[in-house]
């Protein structure tokens, strides 16, 4: 099947090069003429613009970092919209607000583009692994249709609801990642501040009711002072933020979440945006002399 | 081996059981008497005072609600102190302060008393099963003696480290699972103020990193409203004390704990101490007009 993927980053490079892998052909574009040459190398088919790449396939993806630029390569003066056919289905992998997705939907719908959003977890260990989990919102039936496609990229896949739905399942993966890095962190704090082994505390932990996959995964990265991301400071910080502004307009009270964004606006601010947000620990370390280690 | 238990209760009524169904001659003693009915009539026998009890054997242990009972039935009139042995090891299973631990510990070393501070995970359904997560601090050579009966009652088995350290490892365990219940909370509440069904939430999140035993289990049983304990509010409101009564002593910051206990506070105010925990999603719901259900 003919292809578009839009936005080849961290995430989105292994994404497109699983689809191709599928066997599928792809078209691609991103604004850095550079980032589209493995592509090209492994096969992929380059595009002048999101709306000349629209004009060669029936369905496009895009993996961008906010939603202005999904706006951009959907809405814009080149953009998907200006060379989509009637029916035309646009996958927006991003996570952005779910405001915004609708907001956008309905104006793509205005002109025959059926949009569904379709953020992922799992990071770019997961986009390279073909693991990636999909939380889908917006027309089921589309859904369907891209749903070979998105088990190219991913392992779990759940249709959540209408446009925007997906969106929201992700702000809540965020609410829950989010929090509990810091609770981990905030824990294994405490326990080195009473003097005991925060990886005695893990290992009891991670057979009761206290397991997360956050404590098993990223509280041994913690322990082994391994901060490199996976998943950026500053990345979960903007995810919070949208947790935030949803809770805000909604009229919900996000009383975690606000605490958790609060520490990584710290973690910002205090020049680690680059490194993991497990760094949090970090934070916690430096208020007592940096007895961590 | 001749085996003594202290406090009867939801919890150490099973415990108690567990320990006879191993082949042990289990002494036991619990303030109200008919708490030791149903133990007398699967064999135990039943002694007057915690100091007769220690009088028969060499291990007691004691299973009871907070720190002044630990230290009534050890180091009071009647006390385990009074009739124990030198070498005596007296385990206490109950859920209090470290620094508590640390003192009492102390007074026993004193009387030739070696206590340890066993909490425990999983709840009376784990105390029935005997597939309890037991954390320990005191003396190793004292744990490795104990080990054998903790294993009839339990299946996680962790020496933490000197005396208080099992008590830090439960704070740690009550942070993880008290921030991640209210997590949860919020995060299904936000779902649903947008429209989302919180269960393809729920089962979106179970795939990948925003898993956690709270999510799977609470989290079922927040969409199935069943808000029987488990674990009462009260006991998780308590919880959440010791945990931060010792980041106050200790001097390290416990900026989740501190919100999640708020939540817990406002659940006993609403008179719903003797519901689960997990009954703070009514408190999210009722902010919203009760438009949960």
């Amino acid at each position: 099947m003919d292809v578009g993927f839009i936005g080849l980053g961290l995430m989105g490079r292994p994404m497109a090069l699983n689809l191709l892998r599928a066997g599928h052909r792809v078209h691609v574009w991103a604004r850095r003429r550079e980032s589209m040459a493995p592509l090209i190398e492994a096969g992929a088919i380059a595009a002048d613009s999101p709306a000349e790449l629209a004009r060669s396939v029936r369905i496009t993806f895009s993996m961008v970092a906010d939603a202005p630029d999904v706006e951009e390569v959907t809405l814009g003066e080149r953009g998907v919209a200006l060379g989509a056919q009637p029916g035309h289905i646009h996958v927006d992998c991003s996570t952005i607000a779910p405001e915004a997705v609708r907001r956008i939907a309905a104006r793509l719908a205005e002109r025959g583009v059926l949009m569904l959003d379709a953020p992922v977890s799992g990071g770019e260990i997961g986009a390279i692994e073909g693991t990636l989990t999909f939380m889908v919102g917006g027309d089921e039936s589309a859904f369907a249709t891209v749903r070979p496609l998105l088990e190219a990229m991913g392992r779990t896949i759940t249709w959540i609801g209408s446009s925007g739905a997906g969106q929201v399942a992700k702000a809540c993966n965020q609410i829950l990642t989010g929090v509990t890095v810091v609770a981990v962190a905030e824990a294994f704090n405490l326990a080195r501040a009473e003097g005991v082994d925060p990886s005695r505390v893990r290992t009891a932990l991670l057979g009761g009711s206290a397991y997360s996959r956050v404590l098993e995964n990223h509280g041994a990265r913690m322990l082994d002072r391994n901060f490199r991301p996976g998943f950026k400071a500053w990345m979960h910080q903007k995810d919070m933020r949208i947790v935030l502004d949803e809770a805000h307009r909604s009229g919900v009270p996000a009383p975690l979440s606000a605490v958790a964004a609060q520490w990584f606006n710290a973690l910002v601010g205090a020049g680690l945006g680059e490194e993991d947000s497990i760094a949090v620990l970090k934070l916690f370390e430096q208020m007592r002399g940096g007895q961590g280690r």
